[in-house]
């Protein structure tokens, strides 16, 4: 009979910078109790996932032996950690635990999707504990770009895990909780087994920066500016949705919020108590419009560009009344996520044509919430775990990450998304692979990634659609085909219509055509997509999908 | 009778970094000759663009205007400067004029879209100049991040102008034309009108630096690979794919090229005359495969991403007999193009995967092509024009252009697309705006940017298809409506299949249709377009495009 084992399983988050699922388990091989931490989602994009709503991970494995699980622990509200808790979680049937704010987060998720918000359970940080099974877990409270982000200090059989989540080495983050390596250091007493922990910024060689840097530099931008100001950072970074506006007040503006999650957060952190230094009197939109605007500051979601929110809607004119204009400044307090470019370049345009001047300087209106690669040297030092598993990152973060754990002198592997990994003894190593893959919300709807119904949306958009319909009255086709073409040239080559080139192409086969094709439905289609895609290529140069309907009258 | 005028008139390339078209004129005001400054493309992407194979500048406004112009100018062989001119110079109708590395590709591209490449006159650089009606052409030899860019110097008999192209402050540019302060000074001794100016880098605040920095960094770098070595570039810089073959054979390695355009860039240059310094001896892949991969060196394309380039071949595994493996090292010689990110970072994470490792440091192995801000100042001092008028650039560039001119006491405007400016007297204003959209090469067709064909092609990819099919004789309906679906889920809410739910409704409606109804195309079409897509909204919470074929037998 085999022994007692301690799993790593992570299910979303390792190989790609989002969604975030990650499993625990200990026990015997196959039998072993489960904890999960995070179930979080990742945001689609054109090239890749045109027409999703959302990026989940596929929790067909977890759902599969959802008896074993004991719980769900969320480390913060960042949508790649909490996001996909409405939709999942229900399936998972375990209990959730979160710290206040976090919860306040889930619990929403939970409504929205019309499920129960009873199942979060808010709790309270380290030296509490939770039990699950044969886990005892502790939310270890950490600085982050978000309020009562925490890491999990997992007590098992085989050892302590210390799980990071993501964090920051910050002393002075404005809001919530410091770095205080005294209370790491406790927590390190016990030999850590294994660190499992975010290699978001391992890339960047220098120490991160802490949140109190940048609060002068905006007091200083803002007393400077002759129109309105509008300011775009992360909503759910609340210590610097805070530091804008009292910089805002500071320079004798009033202060009003735009956009859904810069309210929600705000209002998050005040019935949390992670506001209870209190945030500055704001303004709603409709008295904003009085405000004169040297006297008036904005503060608006949008800061990647996306094309609903605030900041895209003032750059295209009028929002809540409200209107950018020449000799009003926008100031970016945001780092552009790489993908997200063109988005906020856009915008940078559009405000440029108003005559409004962009300040976007990362470095000066902006720290990382992320760990750089000294802290996170300096964590695997006061830490000092046996094992150093790479979490939170793509792939060429998780192998830089495990790199310098070996360069440490520390077992480290990298483990990506479906690979279980046993921690048990002095080295980790891969015990078996399960699918984890993705699932997409599409409207209401949840499918595979490997669906086939985007792919096909894909097909759509690179090669236009063509539909061939032609009736067939037992061997006789019953007059013309009849051609509609969707999202490709009216005119070709020929300078002729095409959808008269392929109902000429068409009817001269259905013409020609042998009995025994007209009189099975599938040579039909294959033959008539074959000419119509044929006669695409002649006269436009490309291959487009083709969808025949066969109508038989009988 | 109004007097003779002085036009700049930019079709492309202000207000955007890409497809460059840029036209002077002199003469009574709608009788202007003109010529024109480049012709180049710009490339597509998924988001705004799907299956569009190139973007040009629209030219019907110059092109009805073709028997007015006298010359097109091109200033160097980049894309977004030479791209169009296969497809799109011959509907213009006048000489073309180049120096020899961007003669030898303006030609290629005429060869390639099946025109004369004799259109094209090869010429020597300043003091050389072509008479182009009222205008005197000198190419102005420069460096910039391909061989023999050139600015022009263009006499009128309103002044002197300078049409920089794209160039940088390079006095050792390891290739071609180095930066010669002394003969932009003579130049610059007739009083300069008008400076037409290159913006891509105005915010970048550090002087820019040299391309002779590269290479010592770069043998250095190859000195300590334990094995195979790939590099990427733009294969358009010479003088970079020169310098990393150098160092490839200082290190010991043979040198193989990979990709089209690698490869041709090379024979442009030696054929041009402007590799006449020589470039190391390469190998074809074929013997490659036999070499140690410790003695191997790549250079190859796809710096940006791009699918189809060596780069991601190679990233997906063989390529041409080749690839990469652990302890191999991949280098980036190059800066990702923002909206490139994803592409770049696709292939890194491929090739992490394969534990190559990835060196892509932008400061040290790469040097911009384009002169930084304090560079443009610095030519504003040596040619001291009463006006500058910022171009190649997004609208924030220019703007930011014109306001660093206008505080060094210059006369400035922005002038987009499409403004027509008059450059006659003291203060430069716009007189007219004439269209200036985009045209697609879409396969083989030329299409409108706002024809809505790519619209369409958009809308198929956000919300999937559904096609219905209804057969009709008089007022009756023959059989059941007929419903196929592509890129939409199978089932939805209902978990019944989506095509018979969708199938149901559409038939209910039709039994209960009115005879009017029944026996009006138009109208029966939209009704069941309307059912199609609530129904569909129902079971999927998105609506789709829908395609209604009524078929009437009468």
């Amino acid at each position: 009979m085999s022994s007692d084992r301690l799993i790593y399983l992570p299910l979303g988050g390792a190989g790609e910078i989002g969604m975030n699922a990650y499993v625990y388990g200990w026990g015997k091989p196959g039998k072993e109790r489960l904890i999960l931490v995070d179930l979080g989602v990742t945001f689609p994009d054109m090239d890749t996932s045109p027409g999703v709503n959302l990026i989940m991970p596929d929790m067909t494995w977890l759902e599969d032996n959802a008896e074993r699980l004991e719980a769900i622990f969320i480390t913060h509200a960042h949508e790649d950690h909490v996001g996909a808790v409405g939709r999942l979680a229900h399936r998972l049937n375990a209990p959730i635990y979160a710290r206040p704010f976090t919860a306040y987060h889930a619990k929403r998720k939970l409504e929205e999707a019309g499920q129960s918000p009873n199942d979060v359970t808010v709790v309270q940080p380290y030296p509490d504990v939770i039990d699950a099974g044969p886990f005892k877990v502790s939310f270890l409270p950490l600085s982050h770009s978000i309020p009562e982000s925490s890491g999990l200090v997992i007590d098992t059989p085989a050892g302590r895990l210390v799980h990071t989540g993501d964090f920051k080495l910050d002393e002075t983050p404005v809001l919530g909780d410091a770095f205080d390596p005294a209370l790491w250091a406790e927590i390190a007493k016990p030999r850590i087994k294994a660190l499992i922990c975010d290699s978001t910024n391992v890339f960047s060689t220098k120490p991160g920066r802490s949140e109190a840097e940048v609060g002068p530099e905006l007091v200083k931008l803002l007393q400077n500016q002759p129109g309105m100001v509008a300011a775009t950072t992360f909503a759910s970074n609340v210590a610097r949705v805070k530091q804008l506006a009292e910089a805002g007040v500071a320079a004798g503006r009033s202060v009003c919020l735009l956009g859904r999650s810069m309210r929600r957060m705000i209002q998050a952190g005040v019935e949390s108590g992670v506001l209870s230094s209190g945030f500055p009197a704001t303004i709603p939109p409709e008295d904003a419009r009085d405000v004169p605007r040297e006297n008036l500051m904005l503060i608006v979601t949008g800061s990647q560009g996306e094309r609903r929110a605030a900041s895209a809607q003032l750059s295209r004119g009028k929002y809540l009344g409200l209107s950018m204009a020449e000799g009003d400044t926008f100031l970016f307090s945001s780092k552009t996520i790489p993908g997200n470019e063109r988005g906020v370049i856009r915008i940078m345009n559009a405000y440029s044509e108003m005559g409004v001047d962009i300040v976007a300087e990362d470095d000066k209106y902006h720290v990382s919430g992320h760990a750089n690669r000294p802290d996170i040297e300096r964590v695997h030092k006061i830490l000092n775990p046996e094992i150093v598993i790479p979490m939170h990152g793509e792939h060429r973060h998780l192998r830089e990450h495990a790199r310098l754990a070996t360069a440490g002198g520390r077992a480290s592997m990298v483990v990506i998304n479906g690979a279980m990994c046993d921690l048990t003894g002095v080295a980790p190593h891969v015990v078996e692979h399960v699918e984890a893959d993705r699932i997409y919300l599409d409207g209401d709807i949840l499918i595979g990634a490997l669906d086939g119904v985007v792919r096909d949306r894909i097909r759509l958009a690179l090669n236009g659609h063509v539909i061939v319909n032609v009736i067939v009255e037992g061997n006789e086709p019953l007059g013309e085909p009849w051609v509609e073409i969707m999202g490709l040239p009216e005119t070709g080559k020929s300078r002729a219509s095409l959808v008269e080139v392929l109902e000429e192409d068409l009817g001269q086969f259905l013409m020609r055509a042998a009995d025994k094709t007209l009189r099975d439905d599938d040579k039909l289609g294959e033959e008539l997509k074959r000419i119509a895609r044929k006669s695409s290529q002649d006269e436009l140069g490309r291959r487009p999908e083709v969808t025949v309907v066969v109508s038989r009258l009988e």
